[in-house]
C-alpha cells in the first residue's frame, strides 16, 4: 500500500452519515468546513514536522525548525487560495531539548506566524525521544472560492511558481542560498490570493513531495493526464532535484488557455510548464517521455 | 522550567495584534473561535499520542489506541460542553507498522468518531521510527456558552464525575475492567453538554494528568484554591492513583453552592469532593493538608 492507496481507502471508509457543513474531506491540501451561518469558508490543516525524518538536531537550527513547522502548513493554505487565521501546535520534546532550543524554536516559529497574521491559539505538550512537531492551520476563503486539486480542466495551461529542486539542492550541500531555501521555506500567501481573486486558476497544489508525484496527484485528482517540458530548475539544481526533490513549496496551478498568466508576480516567476489533456488519469509525460512519480510517498513500506 | 511556565510564557509571548474572532487563545482545554456572522463558537483542541510514551506497541492493541487517540481530544470537547463536529489526524508510522495495524488503528478511531459524530476530514502522514498520533478535534458551543476553568467563583462546590484511579490501576494490573478503562477512555460528551446546558456549572476541566495537577491548575487559572476531602477512587484503586493517576478523562467541574447537583447523570456517579474559597491562587489543600501537585508534567526536565 503506499500514500494515495491509503488515503482513498480512508477517503472511503470515514463515509459517515452526512457531516453538516463539510465541504471537502481527506484528499486535498486542506480540508473545507462551512460553518453555519459563515460568509466564509474555513480550511484546516495539519502537518507534521519530525527530527530524523524532516529535520536533523546538528544541522538545523531550533529556529528553522520552528518556522519551518508552521511553513509546512501556511503553503496549505497558500495553495488554496486562502487567509491564514490561527494555528495550533503539537510538540513533543526530547530529552536534549532545553529552554534556550525552546525558545529558538517558538521565536522562528511566531516570527513567521506574525509575518502570515496566523495567531499561535492552543496544542499539546509532551515528552519523546525525537522532537516532534504537528502543525494545524487554519485558514478563510469567501464561500465557494476556495481553489481546489481537483478544478483542472483539458487544455489548461500548467504552471509553477519560482524555481524547483532548490530545497533538494540545499540539503544536499548544507550550505548557501539554497540551504536557507529548505531551512525557511516561504509560503506564497500572497500569489495563492493572487491566483484565486485576480487570475482566475482552476486548480491548485503546493509542492511538498517533489513535482513528478505532486503532479501526478494534482492530474489524479481532476481525472486528467499531463504533457509537460522540463521545469524551470533552481540555480546550481540538477532536473533529478527539480523533478523529483520534496519541500520546495512553490505552487503547481492551472488556468485556462485564454488566461494571460503574467511572467512573473511580485519578482517570483510563474512559468508554464505543460498543458493538461484528456487521458489516463494521473499520467504524466515530459517531452512525449512517461515521468514515473519518484517524489517522497510516506506508506511505501507497506 | 515546568508545563505551566513554559505556556504562561508563551501566552504573554503570542500576543499578536488581537485576532479578529479569538475568544480564547493558549491555556484551556480548547481554544475558541467566533467565525465572524457564525451562531456558534468554534473549539479547538489538539492532543498527541506517542509510542513508549502513551502506548506500548506489545500491550496496546491497534484498535485501542485509535480508539484512544480521538478520545483525548474528544474528552477537551466534552469538558467545554461542546459538541463534537470533525477531526483531523497526523499520523506518524514506524516502520513495524503494517497494513494490518493500520486497519485496526483506524477501526478504532473511526468506531468512536462514528459514535461521537466527529467526521474525519483531513490530517497528513508521515514516518518515523515511534508511532506517533496527533489528533485536532473541532467542536461547537452556542455562542459565548462554553464551559471555561476560569470560571469558578468563591464557595462554588467542586465535582467530579465517576470514579478515579482507574487508568492508573488498569496500566499498573495490565488486565481487567480497569484495563479495558485505560485503554478505552470514554469522552464524557454527554456529560458535559448536561454541566453546561441543565446544570449551570460554572466552571469544567477534563482529568488528564491526575486530579492533584489538574485541580491545581483548575483553582489557578480561577484565581482560587480549593478545599477537599478524598475523591471517589475506582474499585481496586489507591488513594495514590486516585489524586495523581493520569488519564481517567472523567470531568472536575464546579456549581453555585445553591444548585442542586444529582447524585448521578446517567448512572454515571457525580461526587461534591470539595469548595472553592478566596486565598492563594492553585494551592489545594485535603483534609487541611497541603496536596502537592504531583501528575504529569510533561516538561519537569526542563
Amino acid at each position: 500500500m503506499n500514500e494515495p492507496e491509503l488515503i482513498e481507502k480512508l477517503r472511503r471508509r470515514v463515509a459517515l452519515p452526512r457531516t453538516a457543513g463539510l465541504v471537502l474531506g481527506i484528499g486535498d491540501d486542506c480540508a473545507i468546513v462551512r460553518p453555519r451561518g459563515s460568509l466564509e469558508d474555513w480550511l484546516y490543516t495539519t502537518d507534521m514536522l519530525i527530527e530524523g525524518t524532516h529535520f536533523l538536531r546538528e544541522t538545523h537550527g531550533a529556529a528553522d525548525v520552528g518556522w519551518k513547522a508552521l511553513g509546512r502548513g501556511l503553503s496549505d493554505i497558500a495553495a488554496m487560495g486562502g487567509e491564514p487565521r490561527f494555528c495550533l501546535l503539537s510538540l513533543a520534546v526530547a530529552s536534549w531539548v532545553d529552554a534556550r532550543w525552546l525558545d529558538g524554536f517558538y521565536g522562528g516559529l511566531l516570527a513567521l506566524a506574525k509575518r502570515a497574521r496566523a495567531a499561535l491559539i492552543g496544542g499539546d505538550l509532551a515528552r519523546t525521544e525525537r522532537v516532534m512537531c504537528d502543525i494545524v492551520v487554519a485558514g478563510t476563503v469567501p464561500r465557494g472560492k476556495a481553489l481546489r486539486r481537483d478544478g483542472a480542466r483539458p487544455g489548461d495551461g500548467i504552471y509553477v511558481s519560482g524555481a524547483l529542486g532548490g530545497s533538494a539542492l540545499g540539503l544536499a550541500a548544507g550550505r548557501g542560498k539554497a540551504w536557507v531555501r529548505h531551512k525557511r521555506p516561504q509560503p506564497r500567501l500572497a500569489l495563492g490570493r493572487f491566483l484565486r481573486v485576480r487570475l482566475g486558476a482552476t486548480a491548485a497544489m503546493d509542492l511538498s513531495d517533489g513535482l513528478s508525484l505532486d503532479l501526478h496527484r494534482f492530474c489524479a485528482a481532476s481525472g486528467l493526464r499531463a504533457e509537460i517540458s522540463p521545469p524551470p530548475a533552481y540555480r546550481g539544481a540538477t532536473l533529478e532535484q527539480a523533478l523529483h526533490g520534496g519541500e520546495d513549496y512553490e505552487l503547481l496551478f492551472t488556468a485556462p488557455a485564454r488566461v494571460r498568466v503574467p511572467e512573473a508576480f511580485q519578482g517570483l516567476a510563474l512559468t508554464r510548464i505543460g498543458t493538461m489533456r484528456r487521458g489516463a488519469a494521473g499520467a504524466v509525460e515530459m517531452d512525449g517521455e512517461p515521468l514515473p512519480p519518484l517524489g517522497y510517498d510516506h506508506l511505501r513500506h507497506l
